[in-house]
């Protein structure tokens, strides 16, 4: 079947950037800024930012196979290209014409990034208990606090901070933020144990003070996990993308290696363990595939942004970050055993793909938290249950 | 999100005429028909079959909730009433114009049942290993031989035999065979473990004679491929309906039983086992789903028998009994483990629907063939891989 | 290695008595007592009650030998035998002189049997939350309540009843009750999923009366988690019968069927499973022995009662039936599907094997409610963890 | 329990020297040798060497109890400090007077090391395809080839290599050669994926000449087996370790984080993981102890050469490095998840202990290998099973 031309691109540009430099894509080098000037000049970048401020609008489907495709190479890149969508689908929906023609349009036109400030130390999974401060000074909003974690904030254009409203103890806000604005400071790049071409900040905000129109419309948790939707599907993506990778290293590593006077493909335990890989893979595309209609079947309504309010946490991010997450750790988990010694070593990327396929149960709520979540929203009410 | 009719037809009559009767379901009675009449009476008998002999040509997506919600009731029901589809989707595309008249034309007038004969006792999973031979006598077909597992052949109207072409060391055929032809004898039916409500034969052929005619068109094992596409994408779908009732089956046992001064329910390890279920049933779901529209994109296709020719097994037919089989067995697992004491007895379903669970994993094909169907058709050719 | 003389009157008990009797061990049929009796016949019957009350004195670790190699047999054969250890290590420990003598030594004499009454309905697995009340008028305690699970009480001498001190909150009794007591109503045999030669029933308590002497010193509940030290370790050990048992039945199917042209012994698959419930039967085997070792340390020492009521529940109990209960059903689990067809008949014992295995993880505490005990007992206390 | 004086030594030695220096093992920087002379400064270096050559003669199971506690700190020291028992056993009961004096006495005396050149990148798990070649010319061995896992090479004082009889197609020797011996050259250290405080080369052999006394006595391959004996359990024994710092890692972490109001530590899904943990690592435990004393059982026979030779591979070397390396890595995922974004960086210390964790289930023969072997030596003979 003849792929897309936009899948194509994003295939061409990955075998030309990508492919073959696992080892610097693995090394903590500072985010490599050329490298998303040269994904910009394909034309794709920020691909699914609506038409009507300049943006490509491919839907979160088409946006499954691209972070698919980029994940296949790296993890870290196509997390970094994709992870904006988070904070623009909040100020899509919920941020005024101003906003969105501004910061939006903006990013079009730069190719730009931007990052949002949800999770803290003390409320990593329950971000009710966030300390982070918005307060009404006029017309303007002041923010204090601190974030533990946010992808892209060092290289950004703006941000989207959650924060609790001080004048309404129910309350939270989504404020947007550009990101020179004085008080903004980032305290350190986070060292991580894989998804290494991705930056993750820690953050601070002393006094941030921007005009009270930058608040977004509704409940600032509420806009998270509105936000986390399309999101949370694209890092399934990437571990489908990533799987694949397994897969076909798998496969390479079978040819090139010799069991009781025949290729390893020949052994009937390999043969066994890549069909059950072929299997998972298959129903991990189904299931990425099956989430991306159902959100795109609510972000095509015209009133897409108040059904999101209603929906909040859509059923099939959750349970497509936790099903892919889960299988592509066993796959990763069994393929860096079958490797053997040579898996060991850094000659072998299966090393690098076992860390980088980590990151899924865990960012954007490891999967004690989603479960609960599941079970709550969509177990107890008998008639949301699958 | 209302039901189609048809699904609303099949819930009511599983209301009426499957619930609360486990355990006459669970005891290996002689097969009920007179409920497979009361089945018949809502019009949906043998659902599928095509318009052109009279059927109401229901495809498999429509198939795949017909028969999770069936089974949701008792998965031996809903087995006995769908595997027809194996057999009558080799004689709808491969028998030609007067056997399709005939046979299926009589099936949709009598709501009748029909059965195919392939595996053997030496030959279970490696069909090309069969011994029953078909040896032509002028414009006649005699078959010998002996059948290991055949479901509904003590009631059918008509089998097709698979049988090792005499005159072709390479070939063999696919015979359409009267139930009531000399020489075919039942010779007991199977004392199984679970699906106890179906119906499985062991059977011998003796001389039975045929027209040459009744031979469908092409290579049999072929053939039987591609008639099991669509009833394996439907075994998985049982099981789907069976972890739905084990999902609600436990939320039942977690409001009725207290610990530490609550509900079970309130409990967060029955929470996260719960939401973990929901998760899995949810990914079951999608897949079923998307088995079945890549089935009916084949089968609404004018030239669908020849596509299917050259497909044969269709891989998520593979992946989705696979999964599925794998899946509900975990949850199945899981759920009669949490329900202590009283899920050990038979005052509980969950006994029987851990061994009903127990088939989808073992009938047409067990995983071992399975996956390495999957590898040497799916994953050693690179464009086959998903 | 030679076998000791108890362990090869075990075998070939098992070879005589049981061996070939599948069907009829799993038919729930009454509890065989012609069949005990030619147990008794060996010398055997209640091989560990101690010397001093006439019995053989048989430690933990024989006993782990003869639970495994009754249960490769028949486990609820093993479970019927073994059981009364729950009962009589209360008496044992905590029974005075005339209790121990009279009741133990009657017990010696008789070849008979006796029951713990500890579980209730609402109160499965929080036993503080028990009903049934002892309450004291004068020299006489009398008992009333329901018990839900109680084994062999059918046809027990006496039994011990695990009851509420009305006269104080926090208080909680062990009662010797002789089973013909006037007020000691059997209500049911409970119909079982498995182990079905083994018999537990419902027993109702209305006004039983018996001499305050009967009372045990102690804690009820200590008392029964000491007494249940033994019973769980040996449950473990039928778990690895049992495995034993399937890895031998599964060696023997796959030396009896053909695959690609050579016994399915030879395929790598198979081999790779064989090797893997070999690696497991070991570790269990260990396991079972360790944890016998460490009760027989304590239970030969001169003041074993008081250590085993400052010992409560053994942790090696606790994690001895966990690994052997998680373990054998992942064994029996495997295999069952290994079997294919033949193994979802009642032709294949492999069914009621996998429906024994499964009351190893249920009975005498489920998986949750250990795992919770081995986390305040043994890991919160830095000390205790292993 | 009191702890014996060797095992306090060695806790004193892990605090002083290896607590809270995470970062720094896991450098892969050069082999910390003012390390290993610390370590030896008390007294315990070669601890297992027999008390006839100057050693300590400690046996397997004070050995398991080291490999352990050193592991608990970093499993890269552990694993270079007991390595060298590998080499030493196969020169202890094959090699000469002569040989054993010299070399082992040396290593005594020294503190050294030693190391074993088996493994070749074509015959990473079938030794029998192994290329160095062993050519005898008069009284001397000439030895030719490449090794691809060796550990300790670089700094060894001797080597035993595993090489092909050039005279006798079936032959094998195990040759002894001191490390300085020209033509033995280090190709590089191995950059791999975690126990980086270990240090393991790939080395060449161009014509190294030896005298012929150096072939140790018996089949190489056989000596190998026998060797990897005692090195297979203690590798096990590291996963016990390792699981042990993991699970007070988790503890730790648990007690920090606060969840709904409380300590993580009081969820209960918290409370079910850690309570499942400790009961994998009791069974751990246990089983590496039954491992050892089944080895010592033989090493502290008189005829432990002759007896080891006949064993070749003891089964519970096999069994238990399987499962401690199935466990412990089961463990260490599982870890890995629940503690967060904060686990995902170098700020814990849990990617290291995944990454470490993983070498036991692939240097000494995989899983499949090892699964392989126990099927063919110890399923297969019926004698032999468990």
């Amino acid at each position: 079947m003849r792929q897309p031309e936009y899948l194509r691109t994003v295939q061409s540009f990955a075998r030309r950037e990508l492919t073959g430099k696992d080892a610097y894509l693995d090394s903590l080098a500072e985010a490599p800024m050329p490298l998303y000037e040269r994904f910009a000049a394909t034309g794709l970048a920020n691909w699914w930012l609506p038409k009507d401020v300049g943006g490509l609008g491919l839907g979160l489907e088409e946006s499954v196979r691209i972070a698919a495709e980029l994940a296949y190479a790296d993890a870290g890149v196509a997390f970094t290209l994709f992870i904006p969508v988070l904070t623009t689908s909040m100020v899509a929906w919920y941020g005024d014409a101003v906003l969105r023609e501004r910061h939006l349009g903006r990013l079009v036109a730069d190719n730009g990034f931007c990052a949002t400030l949800g999770s803290e130390h003390a409320a990593g999974s329950e971000l009710a208990r966030i300390t982070t401060t918005a307060r009404r000074e006029g017309d303007t909003i002041v923010l204090d606090g601190q974030k533990a974690f946010s992808t892209n904030t060092g290289f950004a254009q703006f941000l989207v901070v959650i924060a609790r409203a001080e004048d309404d103890p129910a309350g939270y806000l989504a404020v947007l933020v550009p990101r020179d604005t004085p008080g903004v400071h980032v305290d350190k790049r986070w060292d991580v144990i894989g998804l290494r071409s991705s930056a993750t900040y820690q953050v601070s905000l002393s006094g941030v003070r921007v005009p009270a129109g930058n608040a977004l419309r509704g409940n600032g948790l509420r806009l998270l996990e509105v936000g986390l939707n399309a999101s949370r599907v694209l890092i399934a993506a990437t571990a489908l993308g990533m799987a694949r990778r397994i897969r076909d290293v798998c496969m390479d590593y079978g040819k090139s290696k010799s069991v009781k006077g025949g290729p390893l493909t020949a052994n009937a335990v390999f043969a066994s363990r890549l069909g059950q890989f072929e299997m998972l893979i298959d129903v991990m595309s189904n299931q990425c595939l099956a989430a991306a209609r159902a959100y795109d079947a609510i972000a095509t309504r015209p009133d897409a942004g108040e059904e999101f309010l209603r929906v909040g946490t859509l059923k099939q991010a959750l349970t497509t970050k936790m099903f892919c997450g889960q299988t592509g750790w066993q796959i990763a988990s069994t393929a860096s055993e079958m490797m053997g010694g040579h898996g060991y070593t850094h000659e072998s990327v299966i090393g690098k793909l076992l860390r980088d396929m980590r990151y899924v149960s865990i960012v954007e709520g490891g999967d004690d938290v989603l479960r609960d979540l599941v079970f709550s929203r969509y177990v107890v009410p008998v008639s949301k249950r699958s």
